[in-house]
């Protein structure tokens, strides 16, 4: 939460003064929201992937980082409830690159856009004067979903901090292939008032301190609680790898008490749905520990800058 | 024309099939168009730059490196006469980056942003394993300007074709801080009836023809009408230089000759505007040189796929 990427976040978003009657959601959520003179409003993410830092091309196949690089914006428009509409994506090839590489890159892209019925509207490509290098970026737009727009600021006290599915060890594969929670997010959203949601990418020691710090409020999280995922629990410290190893690309979502309930309830989805802590007052982010001991959640999740 | 690009341009197109009441305008014009269900539309381009390719991280500062991205997508706004209403920015930085590097880059971006009043709303920052490695990438939203939108496909036979400002030799440093034409843009198009519009950022060697392919006619231009640029001028071929540099960034357009010879009597904007030649039937693309002699004008621009 102290990273130089959060700092400089906060930098842009205080440089930015956006009109909020034109733009009611800017920098420092999911996705930016974009009021239109002719009515209705527009979102928009963008991502970009880097070879050796969210892919390796000798040991992954361009339709794998194509597909991931539609997913990591997909999960955005999860974040928000949103439905993706078109989506552009912009590519740095390695120098040599023939056509097929470019369509096999092209098929991972559009596997990912035909599972969510939006297509590919327009691109940009140019080639690196190095063989080693790739860069990919997605800008996608969506549409506010059947259920209006969720944001990161809505967390109330009290209420319950939900995720989907299984936390860590996304490194061993499941990074390059994950299942953005487009549909799983309107459904929820259908089902119960989500107050706040944003989705996993850096870890959730990374990420719910950004959710607490737009809502202003705290958190407590028990770790007994955490789903933590078959390749996390084969790791040195499963807890640690929960919280902390990034690109889960879960939802992190916070509701009521009496909605959590309600969930427990009615959830039908083979996805599952795990309460992991509160929102409290104030602004600590703390972790109970299996031994019962309390502490300060500060494990650091994936922060592109202190990882150089 | 024949280039790499070109193909995969038209590949990617008919893998689209893009419904048009949902997408009137998709792959291959200078941005896509996306109608929404709640009425209107907004436009979408994107941009990716890279280091040693298009630009120079030893030459150009990181401020030149943000306004020349964003230029770049406020050209494709210009080529549509669209108003630019919103932009994303993702970074790839180099290694050991501080965030002093990326407040500069910042200070571009945004003094392109400012001069046409649209925000910068979101983006997305990550950093390369190596020092000497930048890609950054602009992903642009636009709304109709007051004329509507102008696609590449409407050039109609003996229409002339007209260019603003002076072309070639961009590479001398203009192409680090070129105004892009939306003003001018929307100006012309409430002045006369814009028959296709492109911006030119390979050539006019590449890019005549891709408008004159859209729109299903041939064209003539004539070399000694060609307002080359006082760099162009230096260069051991002029009009090559003229054709074929890239990055000019300027206007290419075909109206009536009607409305030309209205525009020379009434435009009075400081940008020149010359008519350099005229829209034929069939689909050659024929230069008059000032010999006198018609050839092909099959010089290429600027390839991506070709440099290489």
């Amino acid at each position: 939460m102290n990273g130089m990427e959060d700092q400089l976040v906060d930098w842009f978003k205080s440089q930015a003064r956006l009109d909020p009657t034109r733009f009611p959601i800017g920098i420092g959520d999911d996705m930016a929201q974009i009021n239109l003179p002719s009515g209705g409003s527009v979102l928009v993410t963008t991502d970009m992937l880097l070879s050796g830092v969210h892919f390796d091309l000798s040991r992954h196949s361009l339709d794998q980082v194509g597909y991931k690089a539609m997913a990591c914006s997909l999960s955005d428009c999860a974040a928000m409830a949103s439905r993706p509409v078109a989506a552009v994506v912009a590519v740095g090839l390695p120098a040599g690159s023939d056509p097929d590489q470019l369509k096999l890159l092209h098929r991972g892209i559009l596997k990912a856009a035909q599972t969510y019925d939006f297509p590919l509207v327009g691109g940009d490509m140019t080639v690196w004067r190095q063989e080693d290098l790739l860069a990919i970026c997605v800008a996608m737009i969506s549409i506010p979903g059947p259920y209006g727009v969720i944001r990161r600021s809505g967390a109330v006290v009290g209420d319950m901090i939900c995720v989907t599915g299984r936390l860590g060890g996304s490194i061993h594969g499941r990074h390059m292939e994950f299942v953005p929670r487009v549909n799983e997010a309107i459904k929820l959203a259908g089902m119960v008032r989500i107050h706040a949601m944003m989705d996993l990418s850096d870890g959730l020691a990374s990420d719910l301190p950004r959710l607490c710090k737009e809502s202003k409020v705290g958190a407590v999280v028990n770790a007994t609680a955490l789903p933590i995922s078959d390749q996390a629990r084969l790791s040195a410290d499963p807890i640690a790898s929960a919280l902390c190893d990034g690109e889960d690309f879960e939802l992190l979502f916070t509701i009521s008490q009496t909605d959590a309930a309600a969930l427990a309830r009615s959830w039908d989805d083979p996805l599952p749905i795990t309460c992991i802590g509160q929102i409290t007052a104030g602004s600590d982010i703390k972790i109970i520990l299996p031994s019962g001991t309390i502490r300060d959640l500060d494990l650091r999740g994936y922060d592109h800058f202190e990882r150089k």
